[in-house]
């Protein structure tokens, strides 16, 4: 991630603020907290570490002393709560990404995505209600698009069990703004992509698994015809969206989706993947049956109203984003299981 | 509750039927089972018979050995596992009601109506996926209307914990149907009232404490200024909307509102009340601090979906309701704790 490729306007914002990421040794957060540091602020990650999530001490190992890293679930009273009294800014990205185990144990979803969110909030509320929290949701929480793209006045039409428990913990920030005085805002993620990503497997996006098979050298899997079109965003873009709607108080109550100037089908991301990486190929397989009852189709998202009220655009072409990507990876093969 | 007020078509459709029902010794599912042991149905309750609930054994004295109750959660694997394999239908009416339990104790909200009931169906998907299930929800997720009367394309806006989780749970059954085929409706409840609700108390509803006041000669409570608008149902009504719902595979995947012929006012309703009871008064004052938060100003719904789709209508008055609401508590004080 360049960092001068973020042409954050209030970046001062930052400057000394006290801001906790949870889940802040996985993907976003730890792309989050690097950038972070270079605004000055002081930063605290709190995270599980466990094992089928994004996090990986690898992601935040250069910077050192400069942050502070709490190992524990974000409902844990005796460790939260110190951390909650002294923040200015909460980065809310704990939770379970993967649809398909959420499916096969939909109680570890649960706890993750609902329970501990509960715990953290009620927390929250009663410690230092004023704080301001940017929660990240995702785009899966509109199910299979009724028309694209898909703007925040979509239905909710959840399709897997990670999806019903998203769709919760927006409601509980909805409902604790409006009782207790929070100051949530939600984003809505699509795929986001970029170094620090876990490719060990598809749990947090099927680009993980794309980008470790390309390195190894190995075929690229399609599942179906490779039609389906998606949007992407590369990090160093979602993280300028977190950032830009942190620092405007217009922003607090709002839902916004975050997407890419053109959906690609998969079968085009298959190719720009051959062209940066010539040892890849690309495989046409059946749709697993497993995913068949879960998948949404087609799905790009309309960024208007993120774009309007923040100024916020998608900066980084697929072609670019992912030439860097495989770069970051192709260096730290061992680091990340490939 | 007089059956043959109750024009139910299919009355047939029950004869002989397996059914279980969740929250079976309460308000609802006490009146629901001595209905369907007169259309001649095999009839299973599980109930956790929990003290703050609004189940109560005397509910369900006079059936005797007719029907068999099952003391427990819902969620319990060695006691529910055996009846699901065996059921036809389950009305699935377990959980917590109270919106502000749910904000003062909202982990107890969150295991009653998300935990337990994704364990429940989880349970139907492995033992008995194509078992019909209705499940009750509430008008409440509906939150403050944008519009009135309120239909189901209405946004779901929560305005409490509670709303939150009964969302969630309406949710665990439409994903269970589209992946697992389970085969589910869900009806959205507005205020319920008549014999064998709690009365104690204002948890389920706020007639509940209104009828233990105007019986023991006390001055029934308004909160504001009485003329915020609500519509009602008499159990009956509901029970027979659960039947004709449960009755036609046309309504599996849907949701349904209740609601009342003519929205009234709380002080139109402790007018009646009033003219029911001579020794009630009604004593207007502020509204408590703790419940402004959740509170949602007028709210009545549209049944015409319902009705078109089913024919269900409300048959009975608010005043005649009342009438015999009252008669049955002052013919059985002790046991509803006036």
């Amino acid at each position: 991630m360049t960092s001068a490729a973020l042409s954050l306007e209030g970046s001062h914002f930052f400057a000394g603020k006290k801001v906790l990421i949870t889940g802040g040794v996985g993907f976003l957060g730890s792309n989050l907290a690097i950038r972070l540091l270079e605004l000055g602020s002081d930063v605290t990650l709190i995270d599980t570490l466990s094992s089928g999530s994004g996090a990986n001490l690898f992601n935040i190992g250069s910077l050192g002393k400069d942050v502070r890293v709490v190992v524990g679930g974000m409902g844990d009273q005796k460790l939260i709560a110190p951390l909650i009294s002294r923040v200015d800014v909460v980065f809310n990205l704990a939770g379970k990404t993967s649809h398909l185990d959420s499916m096969e144990d939909p109680f570890q979803d649960l706890d993750s995505n609902v329970v501990e969110q509960l715990r953290f909030l009620e927390l929250c509320r009663k410690l230092n209600p004023g704080l301001r929290i940017i929660f990240a949701s995702t785009r899966q929480v509109y199910g299979k698009p009724e028309y694209l793209p898909v703007d925040e006045k979509h239905a909710v039409n959840v399709v897997d069990v990670n999806g019903v428990n998203k769709v919760a913990a927006e409601n509980y920030h909805h409902v604790f703004q409006a009782v207790y005085g929070l100051r949530p805002s939600i984003l809505r993620l699509t795929n986001s992509y970029g170094p620090r990503m876990r490719v060990k497997d598809a749990r947090q996006n099927f680009l993980g698994i794309w980008v470790k098979k390309a390195i190894a050298g190995e075929a690229i899997e399609i599942f179906g015809d490779g039609t389906q079109l998606r949007d992407f965003n590369h990090v160093a873009d979602v993280v300028d969206a977190f950032l830009r709607v942190a620092a405007r108080d217009e922003c607090i109550g709002k839902t916004y989706n975050l997407g890419s100037e053109e959906p690609l089908s998969l079968r085009a991301i298959a190719d720009i993947f051959i062209s940066l990486e010539s040892s890849t190929s690309v495989k046409i397989v059946p749709f697993p049956e497993k995913l068949k009852g879960i998948d949404i189709g087609n799905f790009y998202g309309d960024f208007r109203l993120l774009e309007q009220e923040t100024g916020w655009r998608p900066r980084h072409s697929m072609e670019s984003g992912l030439s860097e990507t495989l770069d970051f990876y192709r260096e730290n093969r061992a680091q990340y299981g490939i």
